[in-house]
């Protein structure tokens, strides 16, 4: 039974987050540094009770959950350390030269206010209350009110106490922070329409994504809106590669879309080729691979009757045909795997949507045309897959350059379950991949969500932020005259 | 007679530009400087003649003409050299490392596609056909459709034929640049929605500007609108520095007020000072400096009737009072300042729409608290002016705490007409000054945003964008394995 925190609760909860943003944008970037990796120590001392009650609340393995504990906590430390180092900040500096009247104007990044952060189902650590966005917001100066995903209530519960408890420890304003629960509509609603709150970080559904995006623009002041609504993540095969590898192909296939029951937003849930022999070996190889697999629990019943819901919709589609489904058990996922033609695939949309779970479609191309004109009518995704050798890349040039054009991340070969916690990251892609492509929701550039920039004209030393101070104690890196500068500034006095 | 560009051409310009696009995306940093450095050659070759029709076009003074086209050229050269420094490229390589089963992935900014520019009218160089809106998204790698303003239509067509020129000697695509011209909304609306545009960058009013965000958020792939809407750009004047300067700082004011006929959109509409000796030095000099101020011609008809229609709105609301306005000429703009108190402009928005033209308000505060609730209600402005001591600085911390939120821009003395093209500027501000405080619009910083983040995971060296090359063969900086990296990268080969 989830509790609703009430709305005068909630109202609090925002005037407290609106007091400590004051405070927080008045912090140097070490400083919340230090908040950040205070977090990462609470959050390493949960323990085991942590990863057992996720467990039982999301039926996750424990040795996944073991992995995104660590994950999460080397989010916190490695955001810290990115914060701390000034990328996010960009502070320019341009000196004042009177005999061009030109003022002096130093610029650097503050964050934007306070944030709404909507925990994820399917990373109840990584990409839930104390995930990434979280972190990359208060990194960037911003104090964060989680809207708690009420599927994992307990496992929310004991992160939100442990950034909790590092802000007591610090002895920062108790507005940081804030844990809501509910499982009403109208809680996110009126948190992205409160005029204290500046932005907005979702992972979930389109039509969550969408329906907070379109809140937040028809506020009397719109607020950006990071929504990340999932992909199909397609998997372009070339000639060559299916052609040498088709069995080898589909073993790396079957085991990317079935991870973790298919539950991740880059599981590859469409398959690109041209007919011929070696697709049908490919497609013999899956019908081979997928036998053993065992029916497997989803994170929460209502993700599970989604994809049945789903699966059944798409399977009924004209023009499609199951290759292979494997045992099933009620209340349980089994995997399904279709094919399909370019052309149902193009003009049916139905066949170009999400189903969250182990559930794949081949789309079977006469010709090197229709292989393009899917890679034209393709929506934003946030990875797409070139599975080919280096002599298919140089004989498709005009494929990949239009495939750069819908997703946030590339990939030659592999697979692209398996997001990277690093500064290369892009998760993100356009529309309706997320509703942002510029920004990423993983990896330390996902700071850069937070921020804006302000710039200060002739103000003297004393009140400048320390990022900005001539002496530049915080010894960050910065554009000086158009120049990179690490140093401190020695100006003439007057 | 402005000649409406047809359906069909705008089209044909729409289809040219996409391609365009696939060619700018393989170009490098380099090559897109050295085709920016072009334009400004071909702008500078125009000669006096550009000069005296732009003259002739917008009333603006020859010498204000004359350095806003030194202005805009320099736009052009100092963001080439920026774009070529490769500081929007922003690229980041994080290696391989196969005991993790970590991927190789290199990210970096690459145009964010087709750009619609809806030129401005006081600036009919710096910001319009030619301007920084132009200059940053070619800079970016994106095409560019310019919506030429229809106030200088000649202006326009010469400023477009130097950037065609330019294309032209490059021998690069012609939908490269497009110039589409007409008087009536629905082209603006037809380029906005065209599911091939994928960003629009507009300086002018606030009703003009939401229309085309509200258009872009409502497409089928919601799009980034960059609207700059204009501000009242608020002066606060604290205690000791108004008792100290009171007819120093009317003198500056006012110069700043009517500087260029008030036509800015940094224009200080708004001074607030708390009642007293010292204001009513103040506001004495203001009516002193004002008197000899002739009546002068606006940019154009349409701006001098919304100006006088707007002026006439604001000094009939109540709890106003003239203070001052100057000698009046039909057909021309005369200076007018009133008067109003704290209470009636907190509680009266008509007294915070920015009037458009010579025109200011001064708000006299009881006291400290109610400078405080009018920081506290303000909207966002592109800039603010603190007028102030250091003293006055020191006991007002709260207020200026504030005042950071509400602004992109805050000054300490001086006025804040007269906007820098260096990186430290910050030519944006919260909505409603923008439709995004985290971009700017003057500054090569104005690259940003064009650009977009995309990762590539797995490629081999000869696939990659130069900018992402083992060797670094455009000797830029760049963030590998987290850290600053400005040379070549020496790889094991395997």
């Amino acid at each position: 039974m989830i509790e609703e925190t009430s709305k005068e609760n909630i109202e609090l909860r925002i005037q407290m987050a609106s007091r400590a943003y004051q405070f927080l944008k008045n912090t140097t970037i070490k400083e919340r540094a230090a908040l950040m990796n205070a977090v990462a120590d609470q959050i390493e001392a949960l323990g085991e009770e942590l990863t057992q009650i996720a467990h039982v609340e999301t039926s996750l393995p424990l040795a996944r959950l073991v992995g995104e504990k660590a994950r999460t906590i080397g989010q916190w430390r490695s955001y810290a350390k990115a914060v701390a180092s000034g990328i996010y900040s960009d502070p320019r500096i341009d000196l004042a030269q009177p005999e061009k009247q030109k003022g002096d104007l130093r610029k650097y990044n503050i964050g934007i206010g306070p944030v709404v952060v909507f925990g994820a189902s399917n990373f109840p650590f990584a990409f839930s209350t104390a995930g990434g966005d979280t972190a990359s917001a208060i990194g960037a100066g911003c104090p964060v009110i989680v809207k708690a995903h009420p599927a994992h209530p307990q496992t929310s519960q004991m992160m939100a106490d442990a950034i909790t408890n590092a802000v007591k420890e610090f002895g920062w304003p108790e507005g940081i922070f804030s844990h809501i629960t509910g499982t009403s509509y109208e809680i996110g609603a009126y948190l992205t329409q409160h005029k204290d709150i500046q932005a907005v970080a979702f992972t979930g559904s389109f039509n969550g994504g969408k329906a907070l995006f379109d809140i937040a623009h028809h506020r009397e002041n719109p607020i950006p809106v990071f929504a990340e609504m999932g992909s199909i993540n397609p998997i372009f095969a070339l000639q060559h590669l299916i052609e040498n590898k088709a069995e080898a192909l589909a073993k790396e296939y079957i085991s990317s879309l079935t991870l973790g029951v298919g539950q991740f937003c880059t599981n590859p849930g469409v398959f690109i080729s041209i007919k011929g022999q070696s697709l049908d070996r490919f497609i013999a190889a899956v019908r081979n691979e997928i036998q053993e697999i065992k029916p497997a629990k989803m994170l929460n019943n209502g993700i599970y009757e989604s994809f049945e819901k789903h699966k059944s919709n798409t399977v009924k589609q004209p023009d499609t045909e199951i290759i292979v489904t494997t045992e099933t058990e009620e209340g349980k996922a089994s995997v399904t795997i279709i094919k399909t033609n370019a052309q149902s695939f193009l003009n049916n949309p139905v066949l170009s949507e999400e189903v969250f779970g182990p559930f794949g479609i081949i789309v079977i191309c006469e010709n090197q045309e229709e292989l393009i004109r899917i890679a034209q009518n393709l929506k934003g995704q946030l990875t797409i897959t070139v599975a080919a050798t280096s002599d298919d890349v140089r004989k498709n040039a005009e494929l990949i350059n239009l495939l750069k054009d819908k997703c946030g991340r590339l990939l030659f070969n592999g697979m692209p379950t398996g997001v990277e916690v690093v500064y290369a990251m892009q998760h993100g892609g356009p529309f309706p991949a997320t509703t942002d492509s510029r920004f990423t929701s993983v990896g330390p550039d996902a700071v850069k969500r937070f921020v804006r920039p302000i710039s200060f004209q002739n103000w003297s030393d004393e009140f400048l932020p320390e990022e900005l101070k001539n002496e530049n104690p915080l010894q960050i890196s910065r554009i000086v005259e158009g120049q990179v500068n690490t140093g401190s500034l020695k100006l003439e006095t007057v």
